[in-house]
């Protein structure tokens, strides 16, 4: 744990430089607005200790995969998220010298990443190696009002001198992936030019054949005036620059104002891509810094209006929950149903891929609370257009028939992950999927999104369960051989209980939807069902492995297996394992961890948070019981579906704990791996923590149901919920609980099991 | 299957040229000597398929692993067996046209491997594009007699003009593996260098260093006399050549001898390399081609004289076991313990590593019969002097106190295979490595063998058992989690049968050879526990694993199970499988061959052909005949077990056929994989196949035992074997069988159960 950051409800703050974890903080400072998204770099030249990255969404490059012996099925490559052109290049040269943090004595330093209005800000003093000193003040913002641009403002003081200040505002497309697999730069060049203040690269990806074009435009101001500077352009290959020379006095302030765009093929056509993105430029700079800055302050307060969750009492645990809505806010505002949310959002490149089954077993609880119905409905779109994909995914692996297996990993819908144990085994992703759809069409009550798109998804994935259990002779059951859990501390074993639990929930979900389409929707029911060539004795086949699967248990303990054979392993608790040699996966060896009987996330758990409904409290218990202290939580997604089921048992202090690991895990670097990027999609299990775990939040026969606690260490907590037409704002405190129903029409729901309907408008204490 | 090559008792013949065919016949023309090695491709320019190769042994590279996600513990390379400078290359032009058998017309080709003594033969006429007809002779040869050189005698006729003919006779160090992971050389240069009729490339490996010089003498003969001819000599960056101009009338046949030298830093000080290797060219060039010829036919009469296996009334087979039998001899002789028995031995470069569990459990059985005592004894010292390397590898896996885990691969002794479920599971391999210790000292009766090497070695194995496997509360039994058995179409089993029941063996063998050693040289047994660091609770561990131990069964049935749950999948024989399909690994997905019941190579049967003498007749029979017909013999290692198997249980036609199919796998290309190169060390289940198999050989009561049918298609067939000092000739006929004792003394053994005496120098028909 590293807690060199400042506490502070709205801002994370590093008030002296900590050039040795400057590539952590650079992850926590990163910048997005749903469709770019960058590094919280410095703009000028540092010579220390840093990662540029500069992200588009929807932008990658099929890198040839790495494998030891290549086998029939393996994917071909690893989707990498692109590192992209840096718009934020800039070099300042007092005289001949160059500004470099890394250079330089720093007499005082500041950053923050201001979350309530959506930006960064650094200011510093510092002196050069020649005894000149300066004060640097920048600004940068990714624009949500204008997302496909940026802004820096960018300003030097003069403190002690006179000299000719050089400006060098650069774009640079000569990037490389950290992590390419083999050494190869995935851009080339289309064109690159400079005109007047304005500059671009022109770039586009090899193999997918994206383009992009990145384009700058400055202006200066002196003491606040603008100045009418000719900038000499210069040029080469992946690389565009403007030169400025300004002379200065002592006391002087320079300011840069730089505007940056980023436009890709993927939203406009390619042969308009360079007029557009000067016609933007053109936008964005006539509209000035300040105006940006104050759009953006507007369009993050419309998110924080609905989203925010305020915590009294605790500003860590406050500073925490903003930082994780403020991320996931950057990262996914579901305008656009072709993209999604990358483990990593746009804070670094490792993993690659967008898409994980994180989005629908993590994110879309998110959304669905706290973003229009749009945004989750996207996401399920984004999965129904990559059915085909699904499909001849499954076809690799010898599947037929329609039967769909969703990627563990992907961009466009291929698999793109790369260890066999992975991405052949790892299927209980199918189950996240089709357990979205049912989430998003009782939450939201728009259940004719099941004849429009969750039927085609949800037969093509039971067609793949019902294929993929075979019966065994021997224990004259269905099991399904050879899986990989969400516990990936596993690889390959037999009737793992959630993947199991989630195939029998697929079929029966399946057959549901069916008589429900054809209840309700029958004329488009049928065109669907003819499209998806059903027959009808796909019911009795489903029917049969619903009422014959196979579920690993011990009855003497009352509890599931997490697999066949797991109680064959030595259990020894996570405690009993010597100091020094946690996190397990960076101290042991592949071979140890696999059999051990160590949990790097929950497995039956996670499946008893699914379906909390389908067992006792005490069985929930048991199991809890049983397998939690094996459990060390080395995946991100671990601590939050803990503490939502400790919450439930009413183990408070339990939940407390695993709320602040999941709250802080980027801020305080728990798992020694921030510098790689945040753990975007952990970051909505963070919230859930909050609103299912502590606020207990479940629908209950189509109603909303709270079961909250207040943790002892608050004074209170609030959040606003959205649920069908309404929109909720709840607030627990030492009093008791507040609902305030903030829409028009009345609302009728749950506390602790008890109804109350509460009046539009109105608020209710209770 | 192909069989384009012409049956011959002695040689292999390809009587018209097969381009289509030519990198499979490339590997089948491979020569050898123990020290180095080359493929069989043409000396001259061929613009043709081909895959030149010429290899050193001993000599590697550890080339970068690729893994998708690196875990702790996967080895950091893997060692590539090095593709080495070329010293064949020849470039003939006739005035400017240079002779290349792709771009002429062929009048007519022969070529073949003369096993009986050793070298490769070609004749063949071709008409140039410019009319120009040429007859090619050339045989080659790796020398026996002098086992770092190698040399060519190569000829061409003018029929039908006069012209100048252009030598050019060059050594190519400037060579790159097909398989390298990254693209990469692996080969710098030290210096190169040419003077009179001599040239040379000195190579050095990266990385490691290995020093070689390559070095060529050339003479040139006219009509049979010879020419004193000189060179124009040159070099450029790892290549060197000797050019020459000869005139020649039609009816002239102009003959280059090229002698060459590979001297490597392995055996020779590198200061010394260069002189040593002008020496060495100085030397055979002086002997000259005709008496190296002479001199490889004597010493392969001498190789034979032990080694051969007489079969007649079966050209076919007999053809079949004699390439076997040449293709051993030519990758190894024993000479030197630092070498072992690659899988590819010289003739090509796939799988890297050198040496593999092959040559215990496939490899010592044929040395043992047929060579020098010290060849087997080479090979087990081998593995005693990588014991600290086993004890490291076992080390970065979490095991201790002197626990050894064998690699999987290796060149040095550290672990180079790249797949985690092979590398960290598919530790079987130990146990073999403690068999062929056994099998060794109770076939030679060298039993202080035990006390000087075989007790380090076993102890330190038995201890990584005793700390692989747990005690299983549920089972109140041990068990061995995670494992990859010899078949391979399983990964990451529990109690597989195989290797649980030779972990037991092991550590039984372990404590009866602790009891020998004591008693019989105390002495040297204090010493060595002491080195060990043995203490006497060991024994009462390895004694309740031995007595503990669980292995997975089927009651019902009267089998093992190969592995916990076997019986869940979905069992149907091989012959289910859709016409089309096989082999399975190269139509079916990883996935689906994991879950299917389908068997790579024999596994529970590989137990049983250990430790026949442990199982009754019926409970192997039962055990064969539930597993074979699951077995799809995708391992070249597989045919050969199930041969011996089937002939112990009298299944005589079943027998034949998978001695066909081992003896002629490569000859045949029965796998589709020959063009790689030959399957070296399945060559020696071969012979196994005859003499364990069809001779039915067995030591009971420290005698050999011999339980022989003559299969029908054969009229006889005759060995020879070593059995500590005697040599036996057995001959199994139509009338019987008939042994000849070759020794001075005379030897008990039994013939089907029964005790026979022969006396010294006499022979006995039964």
């Amino acid at each position: 744990m590293k807690q060199y950051l400042k506490l502070d409800e709205w801002k994370i703050i590093e008030d002296q430089f900590h050039p040795e974890f400057n590539e952590i903080t650079e992850s926590i400072f990163s910048l997005g607005n749903g469709r770019m998204g960058q590094r919280g770099s410095f703009e000028e030249t540092y010579t220390g200790k840093t990662l540029q990255g500069n992200y588009v969404a929807g932008v990658y490059y099929p890198d040839k995969t790495r494998v030891g012996w290549w086998k029939n099925g393996y994917p071909e490559y690893f989707a990498k998220v692109l590192n992209a052109a840096n718009w934020n290049g800039l070099e300042i040269k007092i005289g001949d010298e160059i500004v470099d943090l890394n250079q330089s004595t720093i007499n005082a330093f500041y950053r923050e990443l201001n979350m309530k209005e959506g930006y960064i800000l650094r200011t510093c003093s510092i002196t050069l190696k020649s005894g000149k000193s300066i004060e640097i003040k920048s600004i940068r913002l990714n624009s949500m009002a204008d997302d496909e641009s940026g802004a820096i403002s960018f300003s030097i003081k003069a403190l002690n001198f006179s000299d000719t200040v050089q400006v060098k505002a650069f774009v640079d497309g000569d990037i490389k992936n950290k992590d390419s697999n083999y050494d190869e730069k995935f851009w080339d060049e289309v064109q690159v030019g400079a005109q007047e203040n304005t500059s671009y690269v022109w770039s586009k990806t090899k193999k997918t054949g994206f383009e992009v074009v990145t384009g700058q435009q400055v202006q200066l101001q002196l003491n606040g005036n603008l100045i009418q500077a000719k900038a000499q352009i210069g040029t080469r290959e992946k690389y565009s620059e403007l030169n400025y020379q300004v002379p200065v006095n002592e006391g002087d302030t320079l300011t840069i104002f730089k505007y940056a765009v980023n436009l890709s093929s993927e939203n406009h056509p390619s042969a308009e891509l360079l007029t557009r993105a000067q016609n933007y430029l053109a936008k964005i700079s006539q509209k000035g810094f300040d105006q940006m800055l104050a759009e953006q302050a507007a369009a993050w307060a419309a998110k924080w209006a609905i989203n925010d969750i305020i915590i009294k009492g605790d500003v860590s645990a406050q500073q925490g929950i903003r930082f994780n809505i403020f991320q996931l806010n950057q990262t996914y505002t579901g305008a656009d149903d072709r993209l999604n949310i990358g483990p990593k959002g746009f804070t670094g490149e490792k993993y690659g891929g967008s898409t994980y089954w994180d989005t629908e077993a993590y994110c879309i609880p998110f959304y669905l609370s706290t973003a229009p119905q749009e945004v989750s409905k996207n996401l399920l779109i984004y999965r129904w257009k990559q059915l085909d994909r699904a499909i001849e995914n499954a076809g690799k692996l010898g599947f037929n028939q329609g039967a769909a297996l969703y990627p563990m990993v992907t961009m466009n819908g291929e698999e793109c992950h790369n260890e066999w144990e992975i991405t052949f085994e790892e299927i209980h992703r199918n189950g996240a999927i089709a357990y979205a759809i049912k989430d998003y069409v009782d939450y939201t009550n728009d259940r004719k999104h099941l004849v429009e798109y969750g039927w085609e998804v949800l037969i093509g994935i039971s067609r793949f369960w019902a294929q993929r259990v075979n019966w065994s002779e021997n224990l004259q059951k269905y099991v399904m051989l050879g899986v990989t859990g969400p516990n990936e501390y596993e690889n390959n074993v037999n009737n793992n209980f959630y993947t199991n639990y989630f195939a029998v929930w697929c079929l029966k979900y399946t057959l549901e939807v069916l008589a429900e389409i054809q209840a309700n929707y029958p004329a488009e029911a049928k065109e669907k069902l003819a499209k998806t060539n059903f027959v009808t004795k796909e019911i009795e086949q489903f029917n049969h492995i619903i009422q014959n699967m196979y579920f690993p248990r011990d009855e003497k303990r009352g509890i599931y297996l997490q697999q066949d054979g797991f109680l064959d392993k030595v259990i020894a608790p996570v405690d009993s394992i010597p100091a020094g040699q946690r996190p397990i996966n960076q101290n042991w060896s592949w071979d140890r961890i696999l059999r051990s009987c160590y949990i790097k996330q929950a497995d039956v758990l996670q499946g008893m948070y699914f379906f909390e409904n389908d067992f006792t409290k005490e069985e929930i218990e048991r199991n809890y019981d049983f397998y939690e202290p094996l459990t060390v939580h080395e995946s991100s997604l671990s601590p939050c579906v803990h503490n939502i089921l400790a919450a439930k048992l009413g183990k408070e202090d339990k939940s407390y704990e695993f709320y602040t690991r999941a709250a802080r895990l980027d801020l305080d670097d728990y798992n020694n791996d921030t510098e790689d990027g945040c753990h975007i999609t952990s970051m909505a299990g963070t919230w859930m923590s909050i609103v299912k775990g502590f606020g207990g939040m479940t629908i209950q026969d189509h109603q909303l149901n709270f079961e909250p606690f207040l943790p002892k260490q608050w004074d209170e907590y609030a959040f606003k919920i959205n649920f069908r037409d309404n929109q909720l704002a709840i607030k627990i405190h030492k009093q008791g609980i507040e609902i305030d129903n903030l829409s028009n029409t009345p609302i009728t729901l749950k506390v602790k099991g008890n109804p109350y309907t509460i009046a539009a408008n109105s608020k209710q204490a209770i």
